[in-house]
C-alpha cells in the first residue's frame, strides 16, 4: 500500500467558536465540502473554541478538530488560523466577529448577524473595511444554498417569472406548541435578541430578498407571545430539551406576522412561528411575477414548483422540479437525479462557496451588509409592533 | 307504465334574480338538492328574473325555470313566490333584498352581502325584523358547505385542536395576471364595491370566522392595484371574457393583504389576489390551536388535513382525511367513499340546508348578520389601507 | 311573469332499469346534462323500472322520473321510450340489452358489459346489427369522461408522450378490508360475475385501452380471496351495508393482479383490490412513452400530471395540470378554472356525449365492442389465474 | 491551543475496493458515521484499492483515504485492514468477498450480492463459516436504513398494520428513456448480471422482504428490453455519461415486471424500470395489512404515510409522518424535526450500524444470506421470463 499523495493545495485553517447544534452543522460543512467539491484551497478543521474545557475538548475529538481552546480572544488573533467561524448565540457575534476581522481573519458568522441594528452596523462597517485588504466575511443564511432555492433565484434572475408582484413567506415550526416545552436560550431576549422573528423570521427575510434580488422597504407587523412562562431546561439538545422544576419568563415573541413592500413594488405577507402544530420546519415561499411563479417548501426540500404562464394552457401547470439534476445548482458534486440532499448539505455548500470565494479574492454572499439588511427589517418589525402595528420604513 | 306518485310535500317557490355565473350555480342547487336530500319542503324553480327579456327567457328554458320576468320589483312582491334568490352584482343587493323581506319573502343573497357597511346594516336590520315573523334570510357563502370545510368547523367546535392561536388564510386566483385580460364588472368599484377584497377576500373572512367560531376584532391592511387600465370586455362568461379595442380604468384592488386578530386572541394573516399565476381557485386555510391543526386547500377540495398533537410522536403526522365518508357532513346524501364532490355541490348543500331551516322555522346561517360581520371587516381593511396601513378596530 | 318558452328540440325519451347506486348516478346524468351542455336533442326522464313497486314508485318521485314500471320487458318494447339505460347487476345485462336493441331502442349499459364473454359477444353482435339501422349502444365506463382522463387521452393521441412503453394501473379501494363488512351482491359470483376484477379491474382495463388507444393482447394473472365468509347484509346503500347475524360465502376474488402486454408492445402491471386500507377510490394510472409520461389518481380527480421530456432539464418536471380550464375536455360547460368537478360529472358527460352522438347518428364510445374487449381481458385473467398464472393470449 | 484528546476507542481499519459512484458514497459513510453516532469502535479510512494507479491515488487524496493500492488480492490479506468494503461491479463480488472472508476480514459488499445464484450461494456459505469465528459480512441494501423505511419496518413488526395482505413495489427511474443515452457497464450482462432487475429491482425485493419480515416464495415475471443498441460511453459519472460515436449492444433488461407471493400469503406486484420519464428515483412501496397500511416514496424520502384503520372514521386518513423526530430510527444522531436527511445518510447509517454490530460481535443485517434470498428471487424472475412468464417457485 502506498500513502495517498499529499494535498498540495493552500490551506484555509478554520477556528470555530461554539460547538452545539450549529457547531455540529458547521463542522460537517468543513469536513465534507473538500470531499465533494473541487476547491482551490483546502479547509482545515484546526481549532474549536468553547468556555467549558471538558465539553470543548470532547467536542474537538468527536467532531474532528485538531486542537481546542477555551479563549476565543486568543483564537481570533492566533497565527494558526485563517478564518473564524462564529457559532455562538447572537449577543456575542459583534464582539467576536469584529475582533477577528480586525485581526485580519476571515469571518463566517451564524445568523442573525447580531441582536441589534447597532451591532450589525458596526459589524458591517468592520467587514467593509476588512474587505479592502482582502479579508472577507459571510453570514450563515445557509438556506440560500439549498439547490431548489438557488434554482428559484436563478430562474428569477433570468426573468423566467417576470417582474415580482407578490411574495408570501412562512416559516412554521411547532416545537413550542406544547406549553410545557422548556425554556432555552432561544427564549431569552438577552441571548437571542428576539424569538421567532430573529431565529426563523430572519431566514425568510433573507431568502425572499435573495430570491427576488430586491430589498424590503417597509413593513407593518405584530409580535405575539402565546406562553409567557415555561419550565426551565435542565438539559438541551438541538431545539428541544428536558424540563426542570423551576419556571422562567419567556422574554421574546412566539410568532411574528408582518406585511411588507419590496423595492420593486411587490407586496408581501410574512409569518414566523414555532406554534404551528404539525409543521416541523416548513419554510414556505411563493413568489408571483408578471410571467410566472415559483413555490418552495423546505419540508420537501429537493423540489421547486415553477409555473410558466407561457406554457400552452392545455398542458400548463405547476412543474414539480426535482432539483437533483446535474444542471441544478450544487448538484454536479453529488448524486444521480432523484437521490436527494438533506438539511446539512446547505452547510457543505456554504463551506465550499466561501472557500472558493476567498480563494478567488471575491466577497462571499450573503455579506455582513446583507445580514445588516435583514437586521434592519427585524428592527422595523419590532418597532412597528411596539408602536401599534404602524407602517414602518426600513432605515438605511 | 304508471305515473310517478305525486309529491305531497309543501312547496317553496323560488324566484331568482340574475342568470349568469351565479345564476347557473344557484339553479343547479335548487334543481339537485331535492333529488339527493330528504327535504320536508320541495323547492320549486318558479321564476327567473333579468333585465334583458331575450336573455332571461332563454335562460328560463335552459336552466329549467317555469316562468320568467323582467321586473324584479313585481317578482319580489308576487304571491307566486316564497323565496327570492338574489344573484346580481353587489350594488343592487340591498334594494332587492330589503324589498323582498318587507314583502314577506325569504331571501337568499349572494355574497358579499353588500357594497358598503351602511347597506349591509340596513339589510341585517331588515332581516332581523323579518325573522321575527318567520321570514328568513341567508347570505351565499357556500364554501362553508364544502364537506371538508364543514368537517373542520365540526372538529374545532368539538375542541379537537384546542384554543385557536393562529390563522393563515389565502384566496389565490390568477385570472387577472395577464395584463390584457379584459375588464369586467368585477373590476368596477361601483358595481363590485371592491376587487379581490370583496370578491374573494370576503370568502376567507367568512370561512375563518365560521371555522373558528370567533370574530375578527381588528386588522391592518394593504390594498394594491397592479394593473390600472385594461381592455374593455365585449363578451363575458364565468370569470373571463373577450377583450375589445377600447381600454378602461380598473377602479378596485387587485390584491388585498391584511393582518388580523380574532376575538379569542388568535393572530392571523390574510391574502386575496387574482394575480397568483398558477393558482386557480386556491382557498387555503390553516388554523393552529393549542392541541392541533387543520389545513384546507380548495384546489383539493375533498381533503381536510388534520394534525392531532395527542397522537404518539412515532406515528403522528398530518392526516389526509378524504372527507367523503358517510360520517362526514353532507356525504350521506351522495356517493361511496372516495367518489369526490365538486364546486357546485356547495350550492346544492346551500339549497338543502336553507329549505330545511326554513321548514323548521329556524334561522339559516350564514345570516345577514354574519354577512354584515364580513362587511365590517372588509370596510376596516379598506379604511386601514386608506390611512397608511394603521391598525383598525372592527366597528360594531 | 311569462311562461318559459317551450323547448322545441326533439326528445330522447329514456327508460332506466334499476334505481340504486347506479340508478341515482345515471338519473343525475340525464337530469343535469341538458342544463349545462348545448344538446341537439333533449333527454327526457320518462320511465324508471324495478321489480319492487313500492320502491320503484318512490324512486320515480324522488329521482324525478315521469312514470314507473315493474316490467322491464314491456318497457324495452314501449313506444314511449327511445333509449334503455341498464343499471342492473351484470347477470341481467345481456338479456335486457339485447331485447331492447332488438326492439329498436338505443341502449346504455352499465359496466362491466356482462358476466361472461359469451354474453358480451352476443351483446356486441346485437349492437353491431342494430347500429346498421341507426340504433346505438354504449357501455358505462364513465371514468373516460373525467376531464383529466379525457385530456390524457388527447395528449397521447396527439403524440405528446410518444410511443407507449409502460403502463401501470391500480384501482384501490378499502371497503372490504374489514373482515366483518357484510356480503353484498358484489361478492356473489352469480350476480356480479367476478369480484374486484370485474367491478373495478374492468375500469382500469378500459381506461388504459382508451388512453393508449391500444388493446391488451395477453396477460398473466392472480386472483386472491382474502376473506371467504362474511356476515350477510340486511340493508345496503352505495357500496356498504349493515351486517346481519347470518354468514355467507364470498364467491368472488378480493384482489386481482396481472401483468399485460399491449398491442403496440408496451408492458403493464394491473391491480384491483378492495383491501387497500386508506385508499378509497384510487384509480391510479401512469403511462410512460418514448417522449413523456402522464399520471392520474382519481382521489385528486381534477388533476393530470404530465411530464414532457422536451422541456429544458433546468425547469423540467411533472406538471400538475388542473384540468379545469376552458380548453380542457368538457370544461367549457362548467365553471371557471379551479372550480373542480366531482364523481357524478362523469355521468353528466356520458349523458351529454351519448345524446349528441345519437343525434348525429354516430356510434358512441365505449361501444359494446369496447365492452367486449374488456370482457375478454377479464376472462383471460381468470383463465390465467385458474391455470396457475400462465401467460394467456386475449382471444378475438 | 491544546491538541484534541486522542481517541482511545479500538479501530476498525477499512479497505475499500472501487472508487466511483458507490466508492464516493461508502467513503462518506465511513467519514461521517463516527462524527454523529456514538460508536464503540472507530472506523478508519485506511486503504482504497483500484486498478488504475493514477485514478486510485487521486481518489485516495480526494476522498481522504490514508493509503492506496492497485492490488485487491494483497489488500484483502493485509494485516493493516479489518474490513473490506467491496464497491465493484457485481461480477467480481464473489471472488473478492470470499477471499477477504477467508483471510479473516469482515466484508461489506455492494448489492446485488452477486450476478448469479451460484456465486451468491458460495458467498453466503463463506459468510456463514466466517461468522462462526466472529468475522461478519453485510450486503449494501442501504435503503433499509432510510429512517422512514426503518420506521415502516418497526410499525409492521409491532403489528400496527396487522397481517400483510398486499404489497405493491415500484422502482422507477428515467435515465435510459432517451434512446441515445450511452451504454454503461450497467447495461452489460457480463458486468452487471442483469439490468433494471438486478440494479434496482433488487432493492425493492430486499426492501419488501425487510419491511414485511417475510420472504417471497414464488413469482411470475416479464423482462423487457426497449432499446437494443446504444452509443458507447466515452466517459461516465454517476449513472450518466457522454455518448461516443460507436454503438454497442444492450444485453440486459430495461424493465422487469413481476407478480409475487410472500411467505405469509400476501400477493404483490413489482416493477423496476429505468424508462419512466419524469420519475428520477421513485422507490414506491405500499403495504396493506389487515389493520392498516404504510406507503413510501423515495422521492419524498423523509416521509412515511401510515393509515391506521382503528382511527375514528371522522378523522381517519393517511398520516404524513415526517420521520425526522427524535423517536424515529437514526434521527437522534442528527437534526431537529423537519430538518430532513438525504440519500447518502443511508451509507452513514450503514457504516454506523455495521461498526456497532461488529463491535458487539453480532451479525449485521442484511447478511449475505439476506442477499442470497434476493438473488434467488432475481433468478426466479429471469427463469419465469425465459420460460414464457410461468409461475416459478423460489428455490432454497
Amino acid at each position: 500500500m502506498m500513502p495517498a499523495p499529499g494535498d498540495n493545495r493552500p490551506q484555509l485553517r478554520v477556528g470555530m467558536i461554539g460547538y452545539s447544534f450549529m457547531g455540529a452543522a458547521h463542522s460537517q460543512g468543513w469536513r465534507v465540502a473538500p470531499r465533494f467539491f473541487d476547491l482551490p484551497t483546502l479547509p482545515v478543521m484546526k481549532t474549536i473554541v468553547g468556555r467549558n474545557e471538558q465539553a470543548v475538548s470532547a467536542a474537538a475529538t468527536n467532531l474532528g478538530w485538531q486542537t481546542y481552546s477555551t479563549d476565543w480572544r486568543s483564537a481570533v488573533t492566533s497565527d494558526d488560523l485563517d478564518l473564524i467561524d462564529v457559532c455562538t448565540p447572537g449577543d456575542t457575534h459583534a464582539e467576536i466577529a469584529i475582533a477577528a476581522l480586525e485581526a485580519g481573519k476571515h469571518v463566517m458568522c451564524e445568523k442573525p448577524l447580531a441582536n441589534t441594528v447597532e451591532e450589525a452596523e458596526a459589524m458591517a462597517k468592520a467587514a467593509e473595511k476588512a474587505a479592502q485588504s482582502g479579508v472577507f466575511s459571510v453570514v450563515g443564511f445557509t438556506y440560500r444554498r439549498v439547490p431548489a432555492v438557488a434554482l428559484a433565484r436563478q430562474l428569477i434572475a433570468e426573468g423566467k417569472i417576470g417582474a415580482i408582484r407578490q411574495v408570501r413567506a412562512q416559516y412554521l415550526q411547532d416545537w413550542l406548541s406544547d406549553e410545557n416545552a422548556p425554556l432555552s436560550w432561544r427564549l431569552d431576549k438577552k441571548k437571542a435578541g428576539s424569538g421567532a422573528l430573529g431565529d426563523i423570521g430572519a431566514h425568510i427575510i433573507d431568502l425572499t430578498q435573495f430570491m427576488t434580488g430586491e430589498e424590503i422597504t417597509g413593513v407593518t407587523g405584530m409580535l405575539e407571545t402565546f406562553v409567557n412562562e415555561r419550565p426551565t431546561a435542565v438539559e438541551s439538545s438541538g431545539l428541544s430539551g428536558t424540563a426542570g422544576e423551576e419556571r422562567g419568563q419567556v422574554t421574546v415573541d412566539d410568532a411574528a406576522l408582518f406585511l411588507a413592500r419590496f423595492s420593486g413594488g411587490a407586496v408581501a405577507t410574512f409569518e414566523a412561528t414555532r406554534y404551528a402544530w404539525g409543521r416541523k420546519n416548513a419554510i414556505r415561499i411563493e413568489i408571483n411575477g408578471t410571467k410566472g411563479s415559483v413555490a418552495f417548501d423546505f419540508e420537501d426540500m429537493n423540489v421547486l414548483h415553477f409555473f410558466d404562464s407561457s406554457d400552452d394552457p392545455q398542458t400548463g401547470g405547476y412543474r414539480r422540479i426535482l432539483a437533483t439534476e446535474d444542471v441544478h445548482p450544487y448538484i454536479h458534486a453529488w448524486w444521480p437525479p432523484g437521490h436527494g440532499l438533506g438539511y446539512e448539505h446547505g452547510f457543505v455548500h456554504q463551506a465550499a462557496d466561501v472557500v472558493r470565494d476567498i480563494s478567488n479574492n471575491q466577497q462571499p454572499r450573503p455579506s455582513f451588509a446583507d445580514g445588516l439588511a435583514v437586521q434592519r427589517v427585524l428592527a422595523a418589525v419590532e418597532e412597528s409592533s411596539n408602536s401599534g402595528t404602524t407602517w414602518t420604513q426600513i432605515r438605511k
